[in-house]
């Protein structure tokens, strides 16, 4: 198999770091206990690997093309989308009042991970398509919900964001795409939509394109950008489907990678405008696609991990079987599989580490997501949406990050074999490459952990967590040996650079803007290496005590985390030394724009 | 002009940094003047930016293709040979005794990065038939080398090396190619070679394989084997070309970049053995090979310089035209070009300042290269020789690695658009990959640091480096500015952080030889980054005194040298870490195999 979802791994992380009971005690969360968990995570781990992750190789050499204004995918694509949708898969986290299953996230983020680990440019249909759910729930009308939700849950339906235009990437004011309003209470789209993901294709009856466009009398700039509902076939008062819509995919791109997944330039009212038909308040569309933007970037955040670990499995295999040169140390006369050359076992350590460290800072996260949900007490719901809105940036910006490094390093473990395409390993090393771009790049998300993140509260948040690692620090002081006192000297040492930084972003931002945006991604990472070594902490404290229960499988926990601490984690200083003692944006601003 | 030339920069690192006037005193160098180098770099420029450069996405999107054992080059390739040939370029640093032009290799070098980042694709001919000309100049005989050597200069032939087969890469000492001695003196060859760059095309009229083989009676492992002449057609006493030798291309790899290069896999006598000729003695084709090794192993270390700067190239000029979003700091109330954002800028003086310190690192090594060939004492050629070897590793280990990075951001600054293959971004992303794996991987690259390079000499050349780095710093310490502080104090410590790790691989090597290893690449990086740095370190000290002659580009010196300093050699201290106080191995090697 091609890939093997690492159950036990992520069921370690539900339970002893994410707190599954805890999400298993919340008021409508009943049936997610660790039996149902095992249950679900065993069911899709067997559909993703055999169905999915196969497909995965195809689809890189097969990728979906186009031919007038229609999408071919990938052959076996049409068939294993209606596998996942009859599978109940899109409907997991979604709300049973419009057939989801009302599952936590904690549960669902494991599936994903394994959904994206499988088949990336597969995932990113049905990724499309939760963000198209969740933004008709948080602003549709209920008839709106009512036609769209359960077609969409049920995979006879997709759904599409429609963002990007050719002047308009990151900056969202740049919206040029026009919507006229009809008589009828409808409006006529007129524009062009770039980038647009499964934009165009062949594996489901209609397409539900969620727009951004510009009213005749909005105002300039990102208030004045209403959100529609472009379906590809007008739909029906009964739901039934009617006439081809005017919007029309007039190609698709030549791409590094998820070469699968087409990539659509869509072409709204060429003959006589594109039927639409408003969502909520006209002028409000940037504000709903933001509600919605935290699940589409920890869903992408979570790709970093899927390729991260699909990686990491291969190279794994790799390194086992490859025989290569003798031992550095003396202990064999024969050459040996290259896993016994310390090099390769420091490669495949990062992979593993970083990868593990990144996936515990994600089932956090969800866990805080679920409480913030679910939980009875509005302050307790506040605080842990909070911590969860913090984290978003993070898990989204440092994992995807860490996944080309991870690419990179199993293309580096195969030698030369790996920069052969049909070894594979240099499709996860393309295929990664977009994730710190789409969905608001690296950049994007330093800006919003910057300000709507670390500013708007004054670093009230950063500071809890800081506490929080605090006390792990403590705990991991109470441990004895080698791994425990590594990770608790680099975690102190991280979580004072992390403080530090902190308190230069609330300090600095309103004086010197320039200074800290320079820094701004250094903090990300910066955050991300100090929580995610939280996590392996945590880990490690955790295994501690169970060491009786599987001697190999929690050994492997502390000796990851010590890695990770001696690896890893001195970075942290590096960085705080980049943002805050040479005051980041300096050095960044003394070259003019002429000097380069 | 997709690519221009730094002509400026590249004088600037050969006069104040690489010694160009010591170089030009030299006996046999005279004609290595500046006004010659610069009149050199300028023709170079020209070829390179007019003729090759346009043909380096066409390489990439029409790749050389194999059909019934022949390979038909991209369209371009043939006319592009001719003029390459034509113009002199490959016979630059090669003796004047056989029509070769004797220049310096610090000269030649420019000429290299030129071609690289031109294109990677064409430029490995060249470099391969360099590698070719060095090894018969090595250790051929006289009537070899009058038969070849001029051949090869003059482009009629081009050269191979023909190390790898399926079971024997990193580790040579398992290569199974056979060579039966005749009677008449020369060999019969049998069996297969793969990877072998520009091993079949149509550029030329015959390809000199160099090929490693065992003869019947030679003893096991790297002691046995030896190195022989495969002609691809039979090449008659009179240097005429007679039939076609027994060695076929069977096919060629599809990869993941170069794809312009034929990578071939080449089988050897399956119609009755492959005519060959022995070079030098029997049994001693390994050390040969080393010999020539480091002057390809340099090359390889310039590709990613090369790469790097083209990407860097391509960057700025998207960033300078590409108009998105307002200024952070408020200075402007319309789009601006994403230059002005803070993290934009981060990216793009990231790009520049690793390219720049690995350029000037290269070229001082070519420098003590040309001391250590020229120099009338000994000694002198000695002690230079000694350090031009240490570095070798360094520059092909630490330049190849940073170009993955500095191409990565390339396509990060391009966002979206970078992904996409038409922008031409990718490219670079794609290509750089094969440079940290052939001619000696990273970890290759560093075990020769650790073990010839450190060990051997039990740090000594080390030790001299950090000695000069310190009266750098004290250099430093006589400056005024924000700019040589900051300068001083990550010099300084980057300094002891590679003195700490020097020790530590001297002091630990014998005793434990899996801890050393496991270090080895930080260890590479960080010497990397420590002389890189030290050579930024230099090159500020230089502008420091000429800002009257042209403020703006010396001033950018410092700026980029301080953005160094601030950014990249606190990394210094996180790498010590790793490999010293964390005794790199033993985090790494406490997960078992069967744990991955």
């Amino acid at each position: 198999m091609s890939y093997t979802a690492p159950i036990k791994d992520m069921l370690f992380v539900m339970k002893e770091l994410a707190g599954l009971d805890e999400i298993a005690a919340l008021p409508g969360y009943e049936d997610a206990n660790v039996e149902t968990a095992q249950a679900v995570l065993e069911e899709s781990a067997k559909f993703c690997g055999e169905v999915l992750a196969p497909l995965n190789v195809a689809g890189d050499r097969h990728p979906s093309s186009w031919r007038d204004g229609t999408v071919t995918t990938t052959p076996g694509f049409i068939d294993a989308f209606r596998q996942f949708t009859a599978g109940g898969w899109q409907s997991l986290q979604h709300p049973v009042e419009y057939e989801g299953q009302g599952l936590p996230k904690l549960l669902a983020t494991p599936c994903l991970e394994m959904l994206n680990a499988a088949n990336l440019s597969f995932a990113l249909c049905p990724m499309l398509t939760d963000g198209a759910i969740e933004a008709l729930l948080t602003a549709g009308s209920e008839t709106q919900k009512q036609t769209y939700v359960p077609k969409l849950l049920s995979g006879v339906w997709t759904g599409t964001m429609n963002l990007t235009e050719p002047q308009a990437g990151s900056d969202l004011a740049l919206v040029r795409t026009r919507a006229e309003p009809q008589p009828d209470g409808t409006y006529k789209l007129f524009g062009t939509k770039i980038f647009i993901t499964w934009g165009e294709h062949d594996m489901a009856d209609n397409i539900v394109h969620l727009v951004l466009a510009r009213t005749p009398d909005a105002p300039e700039g990102v208030k004045g950008i209403s959100l529609f509902i472009v379906p590809k076939f007008v739909v029906g008062a009964d739901g039934s489907i009617g006439e081809r819509n005017d919007v029309h995919c007039v190609s698709i791109e030549h791409k590094l990678g998820i070469k699968a997944s087409p990539t659509a330039v869509l072409q709204f009212g060429d003959h006589g405008g594109a039927t639409g038909y408003l969502i909520g308040e006209a002028n409000r569309g940037l504000e709903y696609m933001f509600i919605m933007m935290n699940a589409a970037r920890f869903a992408v955040g979570m790709q970093g991990v899927a390729v991260s670990d699909r990686a990491y499995q291969k190279a794994v295999a790799y390194a086992k079987e490859r025989v290569q040169s003798r031992p550095v140390d003396g202990s064999a006369k024969e050459p040996v599989s290259i896993i016994h050359h310390p090099d390769v076992r420091r490669m495949l350590a990062t992979m593993r580490s970083l990868t593990e460290a990144a996936r515990a800072l994600a089932y956090v996260a969800a866990a805080h997501r679920d409480i913030a949900h679910r939980h009875p007490d509005a302050t307790t719901r506040a605080e842990h949406q909070a911590v969860y809105e913090f984290l978003v940036p993070i898990v989204k910006g440092w994992s995807t990050e860490l996944s080309l490094d991870v690419a990179s390093l199993g293309v580096q473990v195969h030698g030369g074999m790996g920069f052969i395409e049909e070894t594979g390993a240099a499709q996860y090393y393309r295929d990664a490459r977009i994730l710190p771009i789409y969905e608001g790049t690296t950049a994007i998300q330093a800006n919003d952990l910057v300000g709507r993140k670390t500013l708007r509260d004054g670093g009230e948040v950063a500071k809890q967590l800081l506490a929080q690692i605090g006390q792990t620090v403590e705990a991991l002081g109470a441990q004895r040996g080698a791994a425990f006192e590594s990770m608790r000297q680099q975690l102190a040492h991280g979580q004072r650079a992390l403080q530090a930084a902190v308190n230069f972003v609330v300090w600095n931002a309103k004086n010197d803007p320039n200074a800290v945006f320079a820094g701004s991604v250094p903090y990300l990472k910066l955050a991300g290496i100090v929580l995610g070594g939280w996590q392996m902490a945590r880990a490690m404290l955790a295994a501690a005590g169970k060491l009786d229960e599987d001697r190999s499988f929690y050994q492997a926990k502390i000796a990851t985390a010590q890695f990770f601490a001696e690896h890893v984690l001195p970075q942290a200083a590096a960085l705080e030394t980049s943002i805050v003692s040479a005051r980041g944006g300096e050095g960044v601003l003394a070259l003019t724009e002429d000097q380069f």
